[in-house]
């Protein structure tokens, strides 16, 4: 086994970036409720204010359009629950914290590549005049595929419709600008972007109804109630900081695709048809399930995927891949690798190396079965 | 001004203990999703359920009745909303995260010290055979004051109610054996208890029913979908570890408050007929508004608080002193004073100096200005 392990699971967590740590740092140590009115309290205030100009940088949003939460979840939970529409149409390939939120909501179909049907949005949208939520994901969390955002932001608002856009897994990859987009609510999460978990935002677009599912004090402009997780916040804000100018990783991500291919040209890259974000890359490794694929790489101290990492363990097949219209016996077969910010380039080789002895062992073993029978 | 300030403001937020510290250091370090399967992964899931241990001791519950969320707010409006009962009593001194969660609860009435009346709560709960939600808090923010939760615990029970009990303030400072004393949910908060802010509990005993309101991935067995907070769940269980054994403060308490009682006899104390936390005081300073007591006390190196620090510095009149009949202008000059972990003797001599020092200030300008005129 190889001495120092090789992350490439960055869309189930990112590592904390250095400059995260050193502000929760500095902030765990100072302490202080930003409710309070003494010293103390006036710190803790202050630190996060500064904190949400840095979060909004990120997404082209004014400051008190964020609203901090504990993470992307609450964030998707509580706009699909608070935006006053009683209608909602969701995509397909969303996450399971907007998917599961609304019993009844509408699916948006994908296609092949797992993007967003337009003129079947257009149709749902034209079927009733009930004014409507629509939540499309930025970049889907297995596939890396970017919707057509802007084009779902002009559709949305030419039906009066309200868009709400989870932009979890994009946030710090790429360039956001939520108001040229047409986004009235948005959901972050700092530990995708190398903050630390339980803490993400909700960036309400100033006028966008909304009522707050979390009631108790008045943190947050009366938006979200509960004492703010000021050293989360700190951290949050400084891998905003740190992941404004986004991650380039196309060359590597390339690179890896066409070596894997090249090894076994039956693997299939999903989405590949797509524009995707430059860090994800999901791939088939013909005829091996990806448990056997993950649990080999774990052995070779490669960290990566079967899918989300969200479903505690779960190995199942893809909701994402069957909405995409993959097979069952191909999308068992699927691995997620994604790329962050302190990937280097040795990783990407080592991942390649270990891809191809497994691949060698499975399919020998595979064609030396019959004869041996 | 003195040159270290003194922080009086422990049940606002305690300061993050050293071992606490140490243990988000080490696990923001760490990383990792605890739903990955690999390695990273792994480590990560075995932090959170070694915490689980530590947090369910210091409650005399099951380690899988412990479910993390992100904070106190979060826990009481869970199970206020998701109990399953829709009759719901709550009692007049509950936290705004109790008080504002279900329009239209009962509201238990309290006597002048702010202690559930059990005799109302038992004719309330005989009105109706509908079943209830009961939900009364262990400790009080504002008085320190103790409900009789044992005996709430039974008359509940007799009733075929259910028992949610807020335990954020006394939560590592006094004993609770939730199983014991009849509580079928039970609300914590790490900061509280020298913890970090942005994480708590809601812990479930088993078979109390339970509809979670968080919808997602699969994590807390289903109970509280979004990545876990790994690290403040790491500094949560050193706390709480470290604050099994509670904080005998009745000394000081009483030093404190006979030293200002003799300064000014008309001076009292709120909840001082009751059981109360040994941490908190909360006390009138005759004729002196709170937040004039809080600015010049923070003038002088000291933080403490006026009524509870959770409405945005928002500083008006007690809902909590209100329930308990006081006046009006007798609850705007009340302080509260909350020791903690690191409260050392010299900070309650360093208080009782800058609190005369007002006192006189003040009463001699109110003596001289009418012959002054």
């Amino acid at each position: 086994m190889n001495a120092t392990p090789v992350y490439l699971d960055h869309n189930a967590t990112s590592p904390l970036r250095p400059v995260a740590y050193e502000a929760m740092v500095e902030a765990l140590r100072m302490g202080g409720n930003p409710s309070s009115v003494h010293r103390s309290g006036r710190r803790a205030r202050a630190c996060i204010e500064g904190a949400r100009g840095k979060v909004a940088a990120l997404v082209g949003s004014l400051p008190a359009e964020v609203v901090f939460t504990s993470g992307g979840t609450e964030a998707n939970n509580a706009v699909l629950t608070g935006s006053g529409r009683k209608r909602v149409l969701v995509s397909a390939v969303e996450h399971d914290s907007v998917r599961r939120v609304v019993p009844g909501a509408g699916v948006i179909p994908v296609d092949r590549d797992g993007v967003v049907d337009l003129a079947a949005l257009e149709r749902m949208l034209a079927a009733s005049p009930e004014p409507a939520l629509v939540s499309v994901m930025f970049a889907n969390n297995e596939t890396g595929v970017l919707q057509p955002v802007a084009d779902i932001g002009r559709i949305v608002r030419a039906a009066g419709a309200l868009f709400h856009c989870d932009a979890v897994q994009a946030g710090g990859k790429v360039a956001i600008d939520m108001h040229g987009l047409g986004i009235d609510y948005l959901s972050l999460s700092a530990h995708k972007l190398g903050g630390p978990p339980g803490v993400g935002a909700l960036v309400l677009r100033e006028g966008a109804p909304f009522s707050p599912d979390r009631v108790g004090g008045g943190q947050e402009g009366f938006r979200r109630a509960g004492t703010e997780n000021v050293p989360g916040i700190a951290g949050f804000s400084a891998a905003a900081e740190a992941a404004v100018n986004g991650l380039d990783m196309a060359d590597w991500r390339n690179r890896l695709e066409s070596a894997l291919c090249e090894l076994a040209p039956a693997a299939r890259v999903f989405g590949a048809g797509a524009p995707r974000l430059s860090n994800t890359s999901c791939i088939s490794m013909p005829g091996v399930r990806a448990e056997t694929q993950v649990m080999a790489l774990d052995l070779a101290g490669i960290c990566v995927s079967s899918g989300a990492a969200c479903s505690s363990g779960k190995v199942g097949p893809s909701a994402v891949l069957e909405a995409m219209g993959v097979d069952l016996s191909e999308s068992v077969t699927a691995l997620r690798i994604s790329f962050g910010w302190n990937t280097v380039f040795g990783d990407i080789e080592r991942l390649i190396a270990a891809w191809r002895d497994l691949y060698v062992r499975v399919s020998q073993s595979d064609i030396s079965r019959p004869q041996a029978a």
